[in-house]
C-alpha cells in the first residue's frame, strides 16, 4: 500500500461536537475524551477554540501536554489574537496544529462578514502566514466551501497554500452537498490550484440531509486524505459525519475503498458510551455501529441465517468494535484487588481516595443488587469521577409520593461542610426533590434536560440520570447513578448545579464558537 | 417535468421497521401510523407480513380497508401459502400489492436455502406468476441483491419480469453497498435485462455503514424510481434509509436531484414523534430533519449569521417539516369545546368516552401544572388511547423512598373489576412499585426496557415512561404519562403487561419476519 492511501482521521468531538446545543463538557470530561481518542489512534484531535474562553484555552493546553500520539489542533478565526492564542495553547503538544478558518461563500461574505472577495483573499494570506510563523502545521478551512463558486475557491486555496497552509479543509458547513458534487469539488480544486500537491486536502461534512458519511468518502475519492468527524456524529444541528461509521466503512469495504486509517475499532463502543455520557446525548438504538441494536437480529429468518453462518446477515463482527457480551463478573464477595483489576480491565485509572469511595459504593451496590455487571461498575465509577471536588453534596433524601397527594421530599445537603435539611412538596417526587434543592441553595437556573437511563437490565438496574441546567446563557450537565431513580436525580441535579456555579465564576464563552 | 422524474416513496415502517428488536406495535398503533403515512402522501405502505400471524394479517387487512390514497403492500416469502395469504389481506385495498421475495446471493443460497441457482430461478417464475394471477401489482425482491453476481441477478430479474412483476426491488439487505456500486448495479441490470423498462426498479437500503440515504439516491441515479424507507430510519440493526432524510434531500437539492415525490414534508415531525412513541425508540437529538437539535444553532457565529440571514446556515426551514414553536395554549379555564378544538388541531379524533376521560385528566393536569403545552396534551391523549379497554388499571400508588432505606410502595390495582392493594419494598421506588405489581398480578416477564422522557421542559413537566416486557420470546411495550414519574412508571408497566397478556392468547409470530 502506498503512503497515498493513508487517510488521516481528524476528530472534532471536543470542538464542533461540543458546539451542539447542550453538549458542553467540563475540563475533566474533555481530558477523558481526549485520552480515549489518543488511545484509539486518532491522527488529529481538535481540542477546542482557545480564544473562546479561559476554560477552552486551559482544555486545549492541558490536552496538548498530556497527549502521547495525536496531533493537537486549536481553532482560530481569521484574527491575529485568535491565532496567537491557539498557538500558545498547542505549544506544549508533541505535535501541535493551528486551524484557522474564514468564510468564502457569497452569502456569508455579503450578509455576515460584509467583505469583498479581494479583502478575504488578503485576510487568508495574512492569517495563514501569521499562523505559519508560529508553527509548522497549519490547517486552513474555507467555511461554507460547498456554496462557494469554484473559481473563487481556487484562488482562496491557492492563497492559503502559498501562505504556508499544510492542510486545506473544504467543509460542507450547512450539510448541503451531494456526494457527486463534493467529489467533483475536490477534483477540480486539486486539478486547478498550482501546488495543490503541497497540501493535504480535508473533508468536513454535516449530516443535515443524511449524507455526511457518503460525502466524506466521496471527498476522499476526489483526492482528500483527511476526514474530520466526531464520535456519535455529535455536532451542531444534525451533527458531523460519525467517526465510527467512517472508520468501519473504510475497514469493511477495503475492497472498493482502498485506504487505510490508524484508528483501532475496538475502542469505538467505549468512546461512544463516554461521549454520550459526558454530553448527555443518548445514542439512538438503531444508530449504525454503536447503537444498542446495531448488531441485533430480531427476525426469525435472519436469526436462522445467523445461526447457519454469521456472514449471511452480518458484515462486521460486534467484537471488532468493542461490543462484548454483558458478563456477570462481580458480586458481594469480590474484594479490593478484584475490583481494582476490573477497573483496569474497563480502562479506569482512579486515585486512591476515589477508589476507596468507589469500592464502598460497589459493596453497597452488591448488597442490594443480584448481578453486578460491567456497566454498573462503569456507571458507579463515572459517578465517582464526576462528583470529585464538588461544593454541594447529597447527604440524605426521603421521598413520599403517589397518586393521592402532592409529592413530598425531605432532603439533607452538605453545602460547604454545613448540613441543611428541608422538606418540600411538588408535582411529583422529582419536582419535590428539586424544589427542596432550590430551597436549600436558591438559584435561578432553568432545567432544560431531565433524562433517565437504566444502566443494566431488570428492575434492580441502576438508574443513570442526566440533568441540564441553564442560567444566563450558560449551561451545565450533571449525572447521577443509583438504584433509586430519585436519589440519582438529586445527585444529577446537584452535579449540574456544582458545575454551573463553577462556570459562573468564569467569563462567558458562548458567543465565540464556530465553523 | 416528465413522468420519469416521479419517485415513488414506499414506506416499510410497519414491516421492516416493526422488525426492529423491541419495536413491535399493536393493531391500534399500526392503524395510527398507516393513517399519517396515507395523509402525508406516501405512495406505497408496506403494512405487514400477512402469513406471519393472525395479528399481522388483521393489521394488513384493516389498513387495506381504511387507507384512502396509498397502495397497500403485503409481504410474502416465495411460498404459495404466503402469497395467497398476502393476496387475501390486500384484497380490500383500493390498490393492493403483493410483495414477494427470495434470496439470490451465493452465501444465502448455499448456507440458508440450500438451493441451486436453477432452482431459485424456477421458484421466481412460479411464485411471481402465482402472485400476478391474484393481483395486477406485484413487487419482487432479490434478497441480498448487492452480494449477488450481476450475471445471475440479471437472469433472476428477467425471470421475475417475464412472470409479471411490475416492480423489481434490489435491496442492500446487509447494508454493505457503496453508492458507486449500488448505482452501477441498477445501470447494468437495466441495460442488460430484456424488457427492463416494463418494471419500476426499487432501492431498499440498510444503514449499517451510515450510507443508506446516499445509496438510495445513487440507486435512483442508476435508474430506480421507487425508494423503500422508514420513518426515523427504524429497522433491523442500524435500520433502513430514513424517509424524512430522503424526502428532504430530494426537495432541498432539486437543482441536482431532478425528481419529485408526493410526500408532504409538513407531516414529517408528527410522523417521527408518533413512530418514536409507538415503537419506544427515542430519536437522537442530532438526528437529521427530526432530531430536536436538527434546527438548533448554538454557536454565536452561527446565531449571528442566522439573525442577519437565515440562509447563511439553514438550508431547510423548520416549518417546512412541521416543527412549530412550542405554544402556550390551554389552561385551567379552558373548556370542553376549546379542548376538542385543540385535539383536532393536533390531529386526534377520539371517541366520546375517551374524550371525557382525556378532558378530566387535562383539567387535573391544568390544576397542577402552570403551563399546559401541546406536547402535554399529546402525551395525555396518547396515554388515554393506549389504556383503552385494558384489563388491569392503576388505582392508587404511594411510594416512600430515599437514601436511608429500601424503597416502599403501596399499590392498588383494579384487576378485572376487583381492587387489590399490596405493600412491597424494593431497590428504590420503581423496583418497589414493580414488585407490588408482580405480587398482585404474578407473571414471569422480564423487564427489557425502562425509559423516562420529560415531555415538556421544567420540573413540572409530565414524565412519559416507556416499559418493555419480554416473556417466552414475546414482547410488549407500554407507555404512561404523569407529572409523577413513579405513577407514570406504574401506568407504563401495567400498559405493557396488559398488552403482553393480550398477545399471549395469540399464536407466536416472531419466527417469520424477514427481508
Amino acid at each position: 500500500m502506498s503512503a497515498q492511501d493513508q487517510i488521516f482521521i481528524f476528530d472534532t468531538t471536543l470542538r464542533d461536537g461540543e458546539q451542539s446545543p447542550g453538549a458542553s463538557m467540563t475540563l475533566e470530561e474533555k481530558l477523558q475524551v481526549a485520552e480515549i481518542l489518543d488511545d484509539m489512534g486518532v491522527d488529529i484531535i481538535e481540542a477546542g477554540f482557545p480564544i473562546a474562553s479561559n476554560g477552552d484555552f486551559e482544555a486545549v493546553s492541558e490536552i496538548a501536554k498530556r497527549t502521547k500520539r495525536s496531533v493537537i489542533a486549536g481553532l482560530a478565526r481569521a484574527i491575529h489574537a485568535d491565532i496567537d492564542r491557539a498557538g500558545e495553547a498547542v505549544r506544549h503538544a508533541e505535535r501541535g496544529r493551528i486551524h484557522t478558518f474564514v468564510s468564502t461563500s457569497p452569502i456569508h461574505l455579503e450578509h455576515q462578514m460584509k467583505k469583498t472577495e479581494a479583502q478575504v483573499l488578503d485576510i487568508i494570506t495574512d492569517t495563514v502566514g501569521r499562523a505559519r510563523n508560529l508553527i509548522d502545521d497549519v490547517e486552513w478551512s474555507a467555511m461554507d466551501a460547498t456554496r462557494t463558486p469554484i473559481e473563487y475557491l481556487c484562488r482562496c486555496v491557492e492563497a492559503a497554500i502559498r501562505a504556508g497552509a499544510t492542510t486545506i479543509n473544504l467543509p460542507d458547513t450547512v450539510g448541503y452537498a451531494t456526494p457527486d458534487e463534493y467529489k467533483s469539488m475536490f477534483e477540480q480544486i486539486r486539478a486547478r490550484v498550482p501546488d495543490a500537491d503541497k497540501a493535504i486536502f480535508s473533508v468536513h461534512c454535516h449530516n443535515d440531509l443524511g449524507l455526511a458519511v457518503a460525502n466524506s468518502l466521496a471527498g476522499v475519492a476526489g483526492g482528500a486524505r483527511q476526514i474530520e468527524c466526531t464520535i456519535n456524529g455529535l455536532g451542531e444541528r444534525a451533527g458531523n459525519a460519525a467517526l465510527e461509521e467512517i472508520v468501519m466503512a473504510i475497514r469493511t469495504r477495503s475492497d472498493v475503498l482502498p485506504y487505510s486509517c490508524s484508528v483501532e475499532p475496538r475502542y469505538l463502543t467505549r468512546a461512544s458510551k463516554l461521549v454520550s455520557a459526558v454530553s448527555g446525548f443518548p445514542v439512538q438504538f438503531n444508530k449504525a455501529i454503536v447503537g444498542k441494536n446495531a448488531f441485533a437480529h430480531e427476525s426469525g429468518i435472519h436469526q436462522d441465517g445467523m445461526l447457519k453462518n454469521a456472514e449471511t446477515y452480518e458484515i462486521m463482527r460486534p467484537e471488532d468494535v468493542g461490543v462484548k457480551a454483558t458478563s456477570l463478573v462481580m458480586g458481594k464477595h469480590s474484594g479490593r484487588h478484584a475490583f481494582r483489576q476490573k477497573l483496569e480491565e474497563l480502562g479506569y485509572e482512579i486515585g486512591d481516595n476515589a477508589f476507596e469511595d468507589a469500592f464502598r459504593r460497589f459493596k453497597d451496590l452488591a448488597d442490594r443488587k443480584k448481578h453486578v455487571y460491567d456497566e454498573d461498575i462503569e456507571a458507579l465509577v463515572e459517578n465517582e469521577i464526576a462528583t470529585q471536588g464538588e461544593q454541594i453534596k447529597v447527604i440524605a433524601l426521603t421521598v413520599i409520593a403517589g397518586t393521592g397527594s402532592a409529592g413530598k421530599a425531605i432532603l439533607t445537603l452538605d453545602v460547604d461542610g454545613r448540613h441543611e435539611t428541608r422538606e418540600c412538596t411538588g408535582d411529583g417526587p422529582i419536582d419535590a426533590t428539586f424544589n427542596a434543592i432550590k430551597t436549600i441553595v436558591p438559584h435561578d437556573a432553568r432545567l432544560s434536560l431531565y433524562q433517565v437511563h437504566a444502566v443494566t437490565e431488570g428492575t434492580d438496574a441502576q438508574a443513570e440520570v442526566s440533568v441540564r441546567l441553564e442560567s444566563n446563557g450558560r449551561m451545565a450537565t450533571g449525572k447521577g447513578a443509583d438504584t433509586d431513580t430519585l436519589v440519582a436525580s438529586a445527585r444529577a441535579y446537584i452535579s449540574a448545579l456544582n458545575r454551573l456555579i463553577a462556570r459562573q465564576s468564569k467569563p462567558d464563552h458562548q458567543e465565540l464558537k464556530a465553523v
